[in-house]
């Protein structure tokens, strides 16, 4: 498979992988304008909304944001290493003041990993260089240094109190406690960000708890976590929708989106046989031409 | 001053107070353009080059991030609260690994400050809201903390091992060090900006210092810090360069670019005066209509 060449059968096999590895993603695209348009419906609008992500740093994540971005504006970014919030409370009520009047929020988080052009999960090709390197990389070298720790290789980390590199730690750290169900997964790779995701989504709802009343009157905090899944140029990039709720400023469930927006993978599936349908069209008039 | 009319001497006035306050300051597009010339000279370019940033969580500073990211692609965001880049030295590494081949990487980091449309510093008009509001709601918090800890209105807050609020409890004790200056200062919302700005710059510096040797072969790490200065819709965001530096893979000076950077405030100025005898123009033309 030499996806260099673009060819539309590389795409395919890329976007066929992240559909059977991770059932039910989106692509981006397919993403914001379904939730546009669910939103729509609770009053979400440009002028009354205000974007907030917890993505990870990675430059490859950007272009999810500016799907979003393009629907509810600029965003205020929640996000660090590996996705986590860890701009934490303080950051979730500044958004939350920055809503504009009698307007709603949306929160979009969760971590992310990469499908490469030769199918393998959790690496990635990336713009100008040869090969394929880790995607998430903060969560690759947490997840060996868990194998690592469980296997004797190394001793855990003792706890360091320099912030210079305090979100890799605890990610480490962390990620300990996932270690028997990432090596019980079939694959480590791909359950490496339902692990995180499920980390993520505690950690975020901890914030909401904590910070939901900073939302003023009747505004309504929109919550959409999963998993972000990057891949090569030229094939769409993916979000697995495992969470999207929207809550009152009470921190009370208002409506259970998720069902919602997992419709809309039909509706892209349709469109995906109608594009594997003109490239069997393609090869066939290639192969008479 | 009913800068809600979008008169043009209103912006000018905002305009005024932001070059009075911070003398040297660039506006982002001024800013964008004349690091992309000096850069090219040391070999960037959009397809060899790698943007990272470290700039504040809060919405308003994405339209710096999006003049740079014209020049040099999408970026790999560093910064969490008040722009402190908390993801630290692994963060550095992973952007560095994803440096095209051959290729540099930029580094643009500070914290950032509002000035409102009447003149307030530390203080902004947001998308939706009547009035104005923190900004940078962060610094503004923690700077508050160290008025009351210094006047015991309050005790220092006891260290916390929650993850879900690290950041702004390490910013606030941190901030703890600057209160004498800040206390001397002719305007303490002034100095706020200035004060963490040497702490990032030194935050900044210990992780290159550390990570620097993950930037390949004759790749240079270009560092841009200073402080991004929000105003209100219709007027140009500005940046204040404090630092300007190229090194190479050891972390050693390769050539300090701040006085070029610094030049193309005379060229803005230029522009300022032209663009202030056409309101001038526009004013009397008005009045003799």
């Amino acid at each position: 498979m030499n996806f260099a060449k673009k060819t539309t059968e590389g795409q395919a096999f890329v976007a066929n992988t992240v559909n059977n590895t991770f059932p039910g993603a989106l692509k981006s695209e397919t993403l914001s304008n379904a939730v546009e348009r669910i939103l729509a419906v609770h009053g979400y609008s440009k002028e009354k909304s205000i974007l907030a992500t917890a993505l990870c740093c990675d430059e490859v994540n950007r272009e999810l944001e500016d799907g979003l971005r393009e629907k509810f504006g600029s965003n205020f970014s929640m996000g660090g290493l590996a996705g986590f919030p860890f701009s934490g409370v303080t950051s979730f009520g500044a958004m939350a003041h920055h809503i504009p009047t009698d307007g709603s929020c949306i929160v979009v988080y969760g971590p992310h990993v990469g499908v490469d052009m030769t199918g393998v999960v959790g690496k990635v090709n990336r713009r100008g260089r040869d090969g394929s390197g880790a995607c998430c990389g903060s969560a690759c070298a947490a997840h060996a240094y868990v194998q690592q720790v469980r296997s004797g290789e190394r001793s855990e980390a003792a706890p360091s109190y320099d912030n210079i590199d305090a979100q890799q730690m605890w990610i480490q750290k962390t990620l300990l406690d996932y270690g028997d169900r990432l090596e019980k997964a079939d694959d480590g790779a791909v359950e490496l960000p339902h692990a995180l995701f499920d980390c993520q989504d505690n950690f975020m709802k901890r914030i909401v708890e904590k910070a939901c009343g900073e939302v003023a009157g009747e505004g309504k905090i929109a919550l959409l976590g999963g998993i972000q899944i990057n891949t090569p140029d030229g094939v769409a990039e993916y979000f697995l929708p495992k969470k999207f709720q929207l809550l009152n400023n009470k921190g009370e469930l208002v409506s259970d989106l998720l069902a919602d927006l997992q419709g809309h993978v039909h509706a892209q599936n349709s469109d995906e046989v109608l594009d594997k349908v003109d490239n069997v069209c393609e090869i066939i008039s290639n192969v008479c031409a």
